[in-house]
């Protein structure tokens, strides 16, 4: 069945204001790797995952999970098994390139924000989902749509000014999986640790391309 | 060189409004696939851009083109292209549970909005960069982090009134990309084609899943 679209339109002047404004106010998001343990109101959280589920997805599936950690002591769980993966990660099993490409950006694997952050969002996409009758129903482009969720949701957070860093644990999504109970369709595809910034908070100093570096025009 | 991150801080009781406001905005947003052929702001165009260009990509690769289609001719092109590629795909490359899960959003291979929007967006993810010296440059991610930036994109367009519908037009990218001369490193992940929805625009009726349907808490 459909119904009709209700659309709510502004003027030429405020479209400009409003996209300007919302240009800015995204502009001022960094990735902020030193987050205080001071508490953020979970109202703000329920928002920030409500309009990450407003997210399009392929055929309606919304083939994603939130998993909101608060518990300090599953948080460190989560730290160990990050900090463990990673440090073999760096130490083994990626190239001397990979290793050379994030120096720069000064991320290791000792990862405080794990327990200092007040909340740990973990977003698994759902690879497949099921019918009715059990049987296995296709998740077309699930990671796509997810990661479009993800992108919403970090808009929200910035707008909500809280801070996080988009991570993507590499090799702990099965045992941050079984850690936190989720079942095998669900695989994890980012961590995002979330909260205000510590008082000390530094971030690499770089720009972003410029509009003619990325925009095309026929 | 690592420098201070200045923060923005709101109390706590306009960060549950701010919140609460972003997710009644975005969750007006849908999926629109009758455009009207009224010309939009490029000031605007030019802005939800630059928003979509803020987001976080692996190691600041920054790795997406936009291209903003805005020739009616070139327009017409892609939407041969598409309807094109679309009908073999109907009547043969997929299975009938693709063609049975789609029925129900009364999409086909007929795609009057390439023709009717004022302006097509195609999002391109570069698989690899280049160094200095000209040679690959990784770029981790990529397609996570141009579906995020897309996510920015579609609450940027949200935000300032345009409407569009996410499309991954299928087995298109290679005769789209050399249509509109983008380099082989280049493939194409989205089109949105974008503007005012036409007057009689109606959506499919569906509801959202609702928080305790996405979220966990532990
Ligand atoms: C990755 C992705 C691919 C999609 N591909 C298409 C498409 O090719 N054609 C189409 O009409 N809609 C497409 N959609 C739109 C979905 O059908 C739509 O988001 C979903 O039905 C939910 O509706 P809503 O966006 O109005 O909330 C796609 C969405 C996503 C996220
Ligand atoms: C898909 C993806 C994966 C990322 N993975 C990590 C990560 O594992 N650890 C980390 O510290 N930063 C990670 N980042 C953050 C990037 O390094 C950061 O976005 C980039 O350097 C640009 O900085 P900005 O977010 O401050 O603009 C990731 C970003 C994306 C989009």
């Amino acid at each position: 069945e459909h119904i009709p679209f209700i659309h709510t339109r502004y003027s030429e002047k405020e479209m400009v204001k409003r996209s300007q404004e919302f240009y800015e106010l995204l502009n001022k998001r960094r990735s902020i790797r030193f987050i205080s343990n001071e508490q953020v109101p979970m109202e703000v959280i329920d928002n920030v995952i409500k309009a990450a589920g407003t997210a399009p997805s392929g055929a309606h599936t919304e083939p994603w999970t939130f998993v909101v950690v608060k518990d300090p002591a599953v948080k460190h769980q989560i730290r160990e098994v990050i900090e463990e993966e990673e440090e073999i990660n760096y130490m083994r099993r990626m190239g001397h390139r990979w290793v050379a490409d994030l120096r720069k950006l000064r991320t290791n694997w000792i990862k405080d924000y794990l327990d200092d952050a007040p909340v740990l969002i973990l977003i698994f996409k759902q690879v497949h989902g099921f019918t009715a009758k059990g049987k296995k129903k296709v998740h077309y482009y699930n990671e796509i749509s997810v990661s479009i969720a993800c992108g919403i949701l970090l808009a929200a957070l910035q707008n909500a000014g809280l801070v996080t860093v988009t991570t993507t644990p590499l090799n702990c999504g099965p045992r941050l999986r079984a850690l936190l109970g989720r079942p095998a369709h669900e695989k994890l595809l980012m961590l995002l640790p979330v909260g205000y910034p510590s008082k000390e908070a530094t971030v690499p100093h770089f720009t972003r391309k410029s509009l003619d570096q990325i925009m095309v025009t026929v």
